[in-house]
């Protein structure tokens, strides 16, 4: 099996689930309880918060547990925008964000909230210009996608950051979930002010995420309730899933410029192997792209055909993004970069993992020749040939 | 170890955290991919909404997996009011809620939502009359917690669904954090819109939850995004807390009737011991409440001080909700129950566990003895006695 899906989803690390077992099984306590038991959840808690505020460079208290990226974006955008609205009610963010993005910014649009979507060029990147234009008086939110997680697009979160210095009244959000662990991305010089990570996306466990909040933004609570995470989202801690999400960054972080540089290498000659291939287009930017994504098209490729032609080989391929796969519509990141409609409605996406290997890539080249050969014969029947 | 914090949170079932492991480690695929490894983690998905909702009595497309009872009771709440504030903006709740009703109701003031808190007799009961008489033209939802998480009293959850019935515009929520598994409560009788459950309160995992949402109502998401969960839940799903979910819930309902038979004879001895000791006062009422929990004051006893003693004896008991137990303050429901501040300021909860043994009861009342007796000889020497 050759599992090319790691943005929808990756594997979690083995000792991740020995973390979160022995969590689980020994550390059950609440760590809002008074005795020793909920002291040693407690103490877990701190110490997963400490250690990942320690590899992501921040403040222990400028760590939040979340559910997941989703929980973490919409967080991010309905607390702030709830907080700040008496200084206005404009939000910034860019026509090619993930639905958890896209999808809270149109609720707040019923709350009386404007909506700007920045365009992006053919590479799939906002312009800094384009970006400036939009500011107003009343912006109070700028939310960027770091990595696109359709076609890997890495946005300038650092050039922003310093724009956004000068508007010291805009708070600035980064969608970080697919960026982490495959680029570098510098909190402190992007001048963050929230930034959106999520556990199953490197090897951690489903429904863990952290939202970095810097100290001193104020934030609405989108789950209101107990005192946990720093007043700022109620629940009883996931301890178990919490420790686990350390230990899974940990562990990414570890290898980072390891796999970076394995990445790139795989990535690069799988599109240059494409690229021999009839009728491919890459979608995925040459440059200013993450190192585990590749986006494309092939002519006259109905997308669901080929993902079960290739899962007959027993390999694992998406169309989309995992959120809108079933929804048979043309992706919207390739429309927003002007890729024609017939060739958004049938994009392939091959997104790697640290642990896949370049003795795959042969095997995933013949793969694809092999379903784009079944595919032409049928279409060859139908028409007759 | 005696461990009798069991409304704070529960020893998962080993079989729950078995299957965890499982489907984490052989099923992780993201179940909106479309590829096999994709549609076996929906399959599981689907078999345990499938599953819960017939151990519910409801139907599977109602059952709406959460991070937990926060989540459940902000979404519940924040949901109904933004998606039916047209209609009114004035929400019914209790004076005894968990804080993350109170905490989200509060929160909905500052989009204009109005609030009443409704009395609770000495008994922590609301009674039906005074909720009739709240009901306005612009009432839109009432919120009723099932078992109050601090004394244990039972709501007329069902006389309440049979007065709403009369007003089809409200919208009916409950929490049932507390009761499941531990009370009976029928959705359909109690015409229940709405209700939260949490897995941790069950031997479940920390980090999964369900929201009931009945087929027809209509809900603002809290967290948006994605399809996910009927498109009332976006994220990625947390498939393996899920089927542990789903195999805590079937495990604590096979054995509800005798955990509940059990639990009333333990609670029934309990306090017929601490009925003997001097200075005690008992507060969680005699009838209608539930079977697990005994809230409880002792003259002039610091609550703190009590928890670490009873600790040394290695009996694990809280001084309120684990939510509120840092906090220092009187307890809400003591005092909406017209409990007078000292002793809502000194109570001591026991909440207990199916696994809980009739033997362990002359172990924690002669551990509260020595307790006392400690705390007592103290307070000698102070005053020099």
């Amino acid at each position: 099996m050759i599992y090319l899906d790691n943005s929808a989803t990756t594997k979690p690390f083995d000792d991740v689930i020995d973390s979160y077992v022995k969590v689980s099984t020994s550390y059950f306590g609440n760590p809002s309880s008074l005795h020793g038991i909920g002291g040693q959840a407690e103490k877990l808690l701190s110490q997963s918060r400490t250690q990942i505020a320690s590899l992501l460079h921040v403040k222990p208290q400028e760590i939040i547990f979340t559910s997941g990226g989703s929980e973490g974006n919409n967080f991010a955008i309905k607390g702030i925008a709830l907080q700040y609205q008496n200084r206005g009610k404009h939000i910034i963010t860019t026509s090619i964000e993930h639905p958890s993005v896209s999808e809270a910014c149109k609720q707040l649009t019923d709350l009386g909230f404007e909506i700007t979507y920045l365009p992006v060029d053919k590479n799939g990147v906002v312009s800094i210009e384009s970006l400036k234009d939009e500011i107003r008086e009343d912006t109070i939110l700028v939310s960027i996608i770091h990595v696109n997680n359709e076609v890997g697009s890495i946005q300038p979160i650092e050039e922003i950051g310093r724009l956004l210095e000068k508007y010291p009244k805009i708070i600035y959000h980064v969608d970080h979930v697919q960026g982490i662990g495959k680029t570098y991305l510098d909190f402190h010089k992007a001048k963050l002010d929230l930034c959106t990570i999520s556990g199953h996306k490197f090897n951690g466990l489903k429904g863990t995420g952290v939202l970095f909040v810097r100290q001193g933004v104020r934030i609405q609570s989108l789950i209101s309730g107990g005192d946990q995470e720093m007043q700022k989202r109620a629940g009883t801690e996931n301890v178990a899933g919490l420790v686990s999400l350390a230990k899974a960054l940990r562990l990414t972080m570890e290898k980072r410029d390891e796999a970076i540089h394995h990445l790139t290498a795989l990535k690069k000659a799988i599109i240059q192997s494409l690229l021999k291939m009839n009728g491919v287009k890459i979608h995925t930017p040459e440059d200013s792209s993450a190192p585990h994504i590749i986006n494309f098209s092939i002519d006259g490729l109905k997308p669901e055909v080929f993902v079960h032609l290739l899962e007959e080989q027993e390999i694992y391929v998406s169309t989309t993004s995992a959120c809108s796969s079933k929804k048979n519509e043309p992706s919207k990141t390739l429309l927003a970069m002007g890729v024609p409609e017939v060739e958004a409605n049938s994009s392939i996406r091959i997104s790697l993992s640290h642990e896949s290997k370049m003795e795959e890539v042969p095997i995933l080249i013949n793969a694809i020749e092999i379903a784009i050969q079944k595919l032409q014969n049928v279409m060859g029947e139908r028409n007759g040939i």
